[in-house]
């Protein structure tokens, strides 16, 4: 079938637009009708051509919305009119990741997906009779996809698709890193290094955990106004720090030690090391979610480990694919987390680069490409 | 009181065995006989001159064991009599700290532990007229010392005391570290990254909770047999290995993905990176037990911990001062953890300084100065 579709050609140059085709489901696959989509950081950083693993040509967008048009042989947890969010991070629940109850990262596709393939090896969507690969197992800057049932979470009807797609990315990212990730407990101190998008879910999330102090760090003061509508209780601001003061003895001074868990949204290894080393001494968890540039490297004392600080990470908040992003869509619907105040542009398909430029920009928070504008 | 003890003087010479003199124990304090001390490498490291909180001149020595004299006004939880471990990691039980429940770096008296002294600012030992410092609040390089009662672990009568003196470092540290620490589930893969005192003791705590699996790593094969006595199931030796094969990918084929557990147990920042890339995917957690030379650092892509490992690290073991080093003291005597064939060698104390050099060396596994030699 004939699809609309914004195609990245080749690394650094401008998504096409144009009409792509796309198979049917295999067995086992699904085909969404995206109905919405966000436009991440990562989809810029691979078009960008900076990600090794980047593949060319592809469909980029892996935060979308839709609705389920047809489903392939041996296909049962979703049937046609569902709406659902296709899942970067599949739930298959029977490989050993899903079985061990300690991690999101299934590992049933890995592999081929990695390389912008379906799981039996192949693309489904093709351009002037040439293959084009998927990305992220989504490919949602199109508007009709194809993806394994694995990759596909059912969601209530009710919610729109032009906030749901959020919920496929950036807001699990955030909340669930809080509530899946570090696991932050009623009553603690959190730290958050960056407060684009990442970063306000995370503050929201640790607003409905009930932390009872979320300091926000960001060099950028404009930004603090709706991180305290979402929750953020002080706001520090590294470029003003008083010659000789350190962002790390600053927050150890604010949360009377240290904080009990810190988050760094930025994917910048400096603030990885300071999100660290202001965790309190002794139980401090300091979670890294922002995806650094390949190559770098984090770095400390391991005196900071030894005196009690862990350093993990998450990948989609620690959320498991199916089984908890429709949890962040009801956290929504039912008024616990705020994806409205996110949104802040929305645009057809064909102003896709426009959006692309206005991250470049660091304008807004995110964008929305509603397929039916 | 004229005690003897080995003083260090001055940073990198030899220990001076004389004699010196100890003032009673003050209001909370609690004099102990030292009837046995383990030679430590941490009191080797700050003997160096290397260690920057090294101060001199000192009582050292942290690994003891011995029975109360007498104690100050106000001490309640021991009585002359009783068989103690001094801990050089408190537990006050008052501290946010101890009352977080989280952590077992009680805080109560770090400041002037940290300088050689007592809660009050003072030293008790003398030479020569001088004051001495005391070292990690223990100074167990003495047959008599002083400290705080909330530094004094109570254990069973029976226990032999150059066995348990062990307890107040080494082994505590390694078997803690698997149960207290990273807590270590039954049916898990470990690896242990050298197999010197601590590892065998993390060895044997791994196979005393149920590891399935627990790979021993060291460029010593001579070590190999004392370790597989302990527990350690496969031997990987980093120098044998063939050109092209590094120690993580080696680690996670042995293992099936990478180790559930793994803990540094020398303090090389290297090791301590292949211990954390050579935990497994998902979950795995490495833990650093090791003390790293001052100014050295740790390194990684965050990418390793985006993929859901864990960094920690464990100070003591995680135990808690007074309420676990009982608990390991039992677990020998009930035969569950094994000290007998850790104790290589047994010397009076005026033999100290050939211990230190056997310990250069590379000799025996752990040297207890006995006072009644």
């Amino acid at each position: 079938m004939d699809v609309r579709a914004a195609i990245a050609l080749e690394p650094g140059k401008p998504l096409v637009v144009d009409t792509v085709q796309l198979e049917g489901p295999r067995d086992g696959e699904v085909l969404i009708e995206i109905m919405a989509t966000g436009i991440c950081h990562t989809d810029k950083y691979t078009l960008s051509g900076q990600d090794p693993e980047g593949v060319f040509p592809a469909i980029l967008g892996h935060e979308g919305a839709g609705i389920v048009r047809k489903v392939g042989k041996g296909v049962t947890s979703v049937k046609p009119g569902d709406h659902v969010i296709p899942v970067y991070i599949p739930e298959c629940r029977q490989c050993p990741a899903c079985l061990s109850q300690k991690t999101n990262l299934c590992t049933a596709i890995r592999a081929t997906q990695g390389r912008g393939l379906m799981p039996d090896g192949t693309t489904r969507f093709s351009y002037k009779g040439k293959p084009v690969h998927n990305y992220m197992g989504c490919s949602t800057f199109a508007n009709f996809t194809v993806v394994p049932e694995i990759a596909v979470a059912k969601i209530r009807p009710d919610a729109p698709f032009d906030r749901a797609c959020y919920v496929g990315c950036g807001v699990t990212t955030g909340v669930g890193s809080v509530i899946w990730g570090a696991k932050v407990e009623p009553n603690s101190t959190v730290a958050v290094f960056g407060l684009g998008g990442i970063g306000l879910n995370v503050i929201q999330g640790a607003k409905m955990v009930g932390a009872r102090q979320i300091v926000g760090v960001d060099i950028n003061p404009a930004r603090a106004p709706l991180a305290e509508k979402f929750g953020m209780t002080d706001f520090l601001n590294p470029a003003a720090l008083p010659e000789g003061e350190d962002v790390v003895s600053k927050i150890i001074e604010m949360t009377g030690g240290g904080a009990d868990y810190t988050f760094e949204c930025i994917g910048n290894v400096t603030l990885m090391r300071q999100a660290l080393e202001s965790a309190h001494r002794g139980w401090g968890v300091a979670c890294v979610i922002g995806v650094a540039a390949a190559g770098q490297e984090i770095s400390t004392r391991p005196f900071q480990l030894i005196t009690g600080r862990k350093w993990m990470g998450t990948a989609y908040g620690g959320a498991r694919g199916r089984t908890d992003t429709p949890k962040v869509v009801d956290m929504y619907m039912e008024g616990r987390v705020d994806i409205d105040d996110l949104i802040t542009n929305r645009i057809p398909l064909e102003k896709i680069n426009e959006a692309f430029e206005m991250m470049g920009r660091g304008e807004g928070i995110r964008t929305v490409v509603d397929y039916s504008l």
